[in-house]
């Protein structure tokens, strides 16, 4: 366990004792067992799910099988890249090629199981009916203790899918590649769409809540082909950079009401409404209005909502039938779409205005602050840096 | 415009005149513009959008461009069989073959625009936003006044597709062909269902609500290879018809309460919940429980929410996210699934017991009490056999 | 290693010692390591592969990562069903459910390296680079010897995909699951006739070759709502079975030619040529006609040529661009489709004369014989029952 | 018909009289009759099949409903953008909006007839039964004669779908618009390789033949979000564009032979082979070799074969079965791509070098210098731009 002090020896971490309690402690360098690997960490982002756990929001999955109640002393830290450390004996990345020390590598954000009827049965890995999430139910309590990316080492466990890094792919790209594998309702709503009529180009979209994980949506329609995007938020920051991403029509909810945001996007779409509407908000009411800013015959995916909010009123017969619109509830990332994902950041990496994503680097000594620029204007995705960005920076 | 005289020369009709008002008033024989066709009525359906326009229910597709209330005076019918009474001029089929008097026909229940941006852009025309509609938004006012198979002659609009039926299909079973046009929602499902894992057989499926659609839908999916079905409902006899079709788990609605219901369910399928879950209950109330009874992963059709009923309460993170699941809302039936379904059901029309699906043959002088009946437990699917059954019968 | 003793102590099997040399050896009875798996056959079919193997034509895989020349001794079947003699320790099934003694169980027909990328990236685990396949690569000059089921027990390594037949589906059905599995060519070629215009029912479809894979693929679309079937063969008794399994034209390639064939099927199709053909005829000739038999916009699924008979010509332009046609090469079957199809076909055991599919249960002692058997006229499906048909039937 | 005479009044046209026969005529300025349309053309490309049918290779769909001979005299251009000069009445575009004179379109290459069992079925234009197709089967001898677009104006049948470019879209790349819809293989191939194993994203490509219709291929990839590209051609001009249109690796086949282009390929994806490779040169040759750089489980498009250039020897179990591949026919271009198509390459217009695409804006008077141009070294794609650029130029 962490010894709750900040400096001496061991490796550091940033460790949450409880709702809103969080300090760097120090852990001892753990042995790597045969077939686990130590990653030394690089960045390591804060997510929506971070900032719930932190302010006491704890219950994930409610409903499923692997439903959990997320228990402190807890190392947070699931978006990760870092160079591999140790190795227990020869570990193979996902392309089946041993792993070297020095190799920078992406870990999957989950271990599953291997055995459950879903691993067994070919379904994403994050169906598994025993998966293990890092920093999250995977807690500090549990030796070697170091099973979050907010600290200088990160111990991954034997089964990990673990993913090289393209040597083009700068590391403050590369650490969005587990955000950017949670946004594969955009292609299931894209073949959804082609199912209906046929083309797979150039679809309207609309991207309600255009914090990191929209903003993913939104970099992953433009790198896909996809047409004119829309993006609704309240913070004026993150229009600003859905905008340089590319987004034509930047529509703040303080600003405008649903009848005036739903006339707007029918103006853009000649009338119809959008083809996709991704819903990114983690807030429920966002959803009803999500149905109507769709076209009859669209998809609206619902990918913000991972955190119990309750429920909201939908109409089945205006909302759906009348309308013919699918929704898609999206329960986690693909661990087969980080490499894929990975290699077409590479080739897209000057494309886009990528040095606005990453727009905080922070020490471990100031996780309380990182937490809580995550949730402001200033800020878009902040990550850790615990081995290049000094205490005092 | 009909007589009000029930006796004499004309083409007799069932017109509804306002809600609960119907009786028979007999029309001109029509003359037969260019490209329209005119068909002798086999067997006419009762829908179930029927039922709600002679409760005076009467508005359809809200919120859409071809919302509508419909209008009396209305001769209803969109679920048809006839044979080619006449013709004017050539016209085709849907495979392009000139139609010959006596050939026995489906036509499809709608006529599309051909000119509006889904008709233009391949969509199903279902989706056309100038969709008319034959016993719906076709009304009697409009001459040549017999727009709606519960008449002895059915006028076609010229641009309506028309399919020619199988010689091996009784027509009693082909006038099942519009209703089991409706049921793609399964279809889709499938497809969404082999992209998150692989196989498309075998799949389980709850179907919620075995009238007539829901009876379809479990009858497509005997015929297409799913695995265990279970069927819902509150009365005794669907639930009996439903088992005669090869549903396993028979549940009435008024003997069992939802966490009974889900319970039997996992304990189906291995404690993971149904594959697939469709809804044609007509009733808002049943969704909410349609999203408990699918397995993680899983896809809830939501088909039977033609008319309004309201909203119900949704929980986009526990419903939706959690548990990965998918939501589809279906607004109405393909015409290119017509001549495929006919031809699926010619093959396998001895396979099931079909003869139990059309359980009454009416005469349009008992209008009113097939209505009726058409809601009772004693009924599947009520028709109308204008030219056969003798007002006495 | 088999003592070459037909009688005495030990397991029974029937070994290759080299092409045409088949006879009865015993081995020891074998230790169960942890992990794996011995059953007591059932039932184990012949194999088009085994025949070529029998006649020293061992070359397989030929130009991919797994490619081999198969080598004896050699216990072949690959297509297996027994029930569980001993387990190393606790092992799951397919489902996660761990496994009892005396379950019935479908054992994979290979085992997966899990560690390379196709086993890493979520592929079907017949695009393993270092597949191991029970009865071919993996021989009885290796210890516990027992890795084919023309045996009285059949040793199964961990790690091979092990699934549980339902209760109602009989063995003589089940041992056709391996075969159902390598049909998927199917339901990609229904995908493909879908993505071009929409229904998934009712495709007319012609199967070249019903032996039994080719029987395979027609059982398959009988029960998946196919339409029309047209079975092609130079034997008149699996012309027989394909016609009491429902299909409507049957053309012996002995009394017709090529010209007449295409001229049938397209008067089956109003002219148009199938919408799917599936050669399975293990002859590369038979190709060429394939691309002839398939309608425009339609697919030719090339499942039989797992043995290299060489090349054939093809027409790039007339063939495939000119009629817009899809060609699509399986290598294997998927394991993920064995319990599905398992359970399709429980549901429908008495539906299709599924007694005509194994037309002779053959004791180990007349292997030869069986062999020779199964490539004859009088034949379909020919089955070794190791352990309940004695040596002299 | 033409008067021979290229000066004095009259609409003036490149006609081709006979294999290699082509000067300017004048035509008579059209009446427009209901529902058609006349537009001025702005740019009219040089396509493949444009330069076979100059050589005399005049048989195309051999084999197909639509088969044709192409007949003199002929008006060639398929590729067209262009604005509306005059309309029969109210012409709606594709979305259904009438169209205005001055207006800017796209017209399709082809029209369908409406009435086949394609057409009706829903299947895409190109599968019609009596496509009439623009600068091909429609020549210069049917009144109003203006039946291609190497003319001033192009004179466009009722019925012809119609498809207005965004504003921000220059004409130059519009111009590109049929031909980049003839790459929809593409995105089945990207499809097919989704359902063996889940990413639609980061797919390494080879482009056999780097002509406009390769680019094509590789600038839909490029906007798609496909990985690593390799090119392949002959000509060095081309394999540069291709390098500065994102293909990493160029290989010319004069420099190269098959065994060193498959390992190069190889050795950039990890040893497998390519995902996809695209085979648009045009000649049966390439096929075979293309069948050997796609990896295991891969496709093959085929998409340049429009002409017979008579058949080559593929090895079924080699080529197919055992590398299990799959192998597409392209038969021609969806017209519902053409809109998605402009309005994705307007979004992208300057983030490729699409001014490297139009190599050379020629005046109808240099047609068969054109030609000649279109088939060297030194040109991309060659364009007539009969109204702009001066007979001298």
């Amino acid at each position: 366990m962490g010894d709750g002090v900040a400096s001496g020896p061991g490796v550091r971490a940033a460790v949450m004792r409880g709702p809103g309690r969080i300090g760097v402690e120090r852990f001892p360098y753990p042995d790597v067992e045969p077939g686990a690997v130590l990653i030394k960490i690089e960045y390591s982002g804060i997510c929506g799910t971070d900032k719930h756990t932190f302010r006491g929001e704890t219950k994930q999955y409610a409903g499923t099988p692997h439903e959990i109640d997320i228990e402190f002393p807890l190392i947070c830290g699931h978006e990760n890249v870092g160079v591999v450390a140790e190795t227990g004996g020869v570990v193979l990345d996902s392309e089946g090629v041993p792993l070297q020390l020095g190799d920078r590598i992406v870990p999957a954000a989950n271990v599953a199981c291997g055995s459950c009827v879903f691993c067994r049965g070919g379904f994403p890995y994050y169906a598994c009916e025993r998966l293990e999430d890092y920093g999250n139910s995977l807690n500090a309590a549990r030796p070697p203790h170091l099973f979050g990316g907010w600290a200088e080492y990160l111990y991954l466990l034997p089964g990990t899918p673990l993913f090289r890094v393209p040597d083009e792919l700068p590391s403050e790209i590369a650490v969005l590649t587990e955000e950017m594998s949670v946004t594969h309702g955009l292609d299931t709503a894209r073949m959804l769409a082609a199912d209906l009529h046929g083309p797979r180009v150039g679809e309207t979209l609309v991207v309600y809540g255009v914090g990191p994980l929209g903003l993913c949506h939104l970099i992953k329609a433009r790198l896909l082909g996809c047409g004119q995007i829309v993006a609704i938020d309240r913070l004026p920051h993150r229009l600003e950079v859905a905008g340089a991403f590319g987004a034509s029509l930047l529509l703040n909810v303080t600003e405008t009401d649903e009848a005036e945001r739903v006339a707007r996007v029918r103006e853009l779409t000649g009338g119809l409404g959008a083809d996709i509407v991704v819903d990114a908000t983690g807030v429920a009411t966002a959803l009803p209005e999500c149905l109507r800013l769709v076209r009859y015959g669209g998809t609206v995916v619902e990918a913000g909502a991972f955190v119990d909010m309750g429920p909201i009123g939908i109409n089945p017969s205006a909302d759906l039938c009348a309308r013919n619109v699918s929704l898609l509830g999206i329960g986690g990332e693909r661990s087969d779409f980080y490499l894929p994902t990975m290699r077409m950041l590479a080739l897209n990496a000057k494309r886009l205005p990528f040095e606005q994503v990453v727009s905080h680097r922070m020490p471990l000594e100031r996780a309380a602050e990182a937490i809580e620029l995550a949730q402001g204007n200033d800020s878009m995705k902040v990550v850790f840096a615990p081995n290049t960005v000094p205490a005092s920076a």
